[in-house]
């Protein structure tokens, strides 16, 4: 195993230069376009508006409209939670927009409390054209990660594809965890929102019951360990080979 | 259900202004940028460079450099073919780039005969701002189409991660299909690239064995067909009523 963990603040393009982000949220309040959603409420994203994360974090989910095995019953499973997959994450200071719709619904969100989110239409961004280009660059590297999120979810195996699922969120939010007995260094990486088991089998086409199975098996194996908070961690390579 | 299968090429950002895209075509091959490769060659394709298609069409494909289930025999597997995830298609008058790369690789292959694939630095964009500003948008709509993607292979069963998958592949690249005794309307849409079972199987996380088997179950239920050429149709909606 090469797990190569490195800190992404280098490769995310979450750094912004202080002045123009404090520009951007000061012009978003003078214009009413900045708003703060309690944990698990929605964000009514329309298509053509851009938003940014301005605190806290938001939960990308999508509802399939097409079913291949419940042709008849389908109306009645739409409003179903269990048939909303779980898409990502998008972190403070990143930005995302809901455009595609067809024959699946993206929602966004608020995934912790007191996340504030603004938007603004693209064209509002010809002011500040060195931050547009932030915004897309920043686009490029969500469809880079969602590639990678991809190869995992094709492997044929549940238990590859919720490893490679969790390594792949605690490589891109992950933050590290210095256990309290161990001090000196960084024992592992740990992702600093909680996801239910229900919202992971979400995710990698599996269930509640098969993920809960499966992460005691990983925790078994030294490639996961859960956090006091429930916070799910990747321990550090060292730690991997004892 | 309401599938609404549209012709693509007005939501899909693939008709460039004719001029500007030959400037660069011109451009590309001037500069020895240009380069046609043949059916299943790899493009050599390095971060930080911008590659276009041309003509034909890309197809990307991740492979995992790390495993749950198969630890020890980790290295052994890297390179079986089987462990390589279809990620979708490049086609013409699109770009592509492979930047992110752990813990999973991403490559390209040409996935059509004579696919031509150019290639620059992005500050040679500084030259054509508003084709940059294309390109950029382009990216923003293949990562909207990801979104999608991932919501079909969060759902639990392999059929409709399967029909969801070709639903989202003939929606983005369907061409019109006109049956023969039915000359007068538009009989479906057809996937104009032949997909093996094994790459479907690899994109959904199931096995050759099983998309075949669930492809014909899809065929039986009327929800797909199969052209002369054996490329994958979906019926248009008065058809799947029937």
């Amino acid at each position: 195993m090469s797990l190569n963990i490195q800190p992404t603040s280098t490769s995310a393009p979450t750094s912004r230069p202080f002045l123009t982000w404090q520009l951007i949220i000061d012009w978003a309040e003078e214009h009413y376009r900045s708003r703060a959603f309690s944990k698990d409420e929605r964000i009514p994203a329309r298509p053509g508006l851009l938003y940014l994360v301005q605190k806290g974090s938001i939960r990308l989910v999508g509802n399939a409209h097409i079913s291949a095995s419940h042709n008849k019953s389908s109306k009645s499973k739409i409003s179903n939670i269990s048939d909303e997959a779980f898409l990502g994450f998008v972190g403070a200071g990143q930005p995302f927009e809901l455009i595609a719709q067809s024959p699946f619904t993206l929602q966004a969100y608020a995934h912790a409390d007191q996340t504030t989110v603004l938007w603004m239409y693209w064209h509002d961004l010809d002011n500040w054209p060195y931050f547009r280009r932030e915004v897309l660059d920043a686009f490029r590297y969500q469809h880079q990660r969602k590639l990678l999120w991809l190869s995992t979810l094709g492997q044929r195996r549940t238990i590859d594809r919720l490893f490679g699922f969790l390594t792949l969120l605690i490589e891109e939010y992950g933050e590290p965890w210095i256990a309290q007995d161990k001090p000196e260094a960084i024992s592992g990486y740990y992702l600093p929102w909680p996801l239910t088991h229900a919202q992971i089998g979400s995710a990698i086409g599996s269930t509640r019951v098969t993920v809960t199975r499966l992460m005691g098996k990983l925790r078994q194996q030294g490639l996961i360990f859960i956090q006091n908070d429930h916070l799910i961690c990747l321990p550090t390579q060292s730690e991997q080979s004892q």
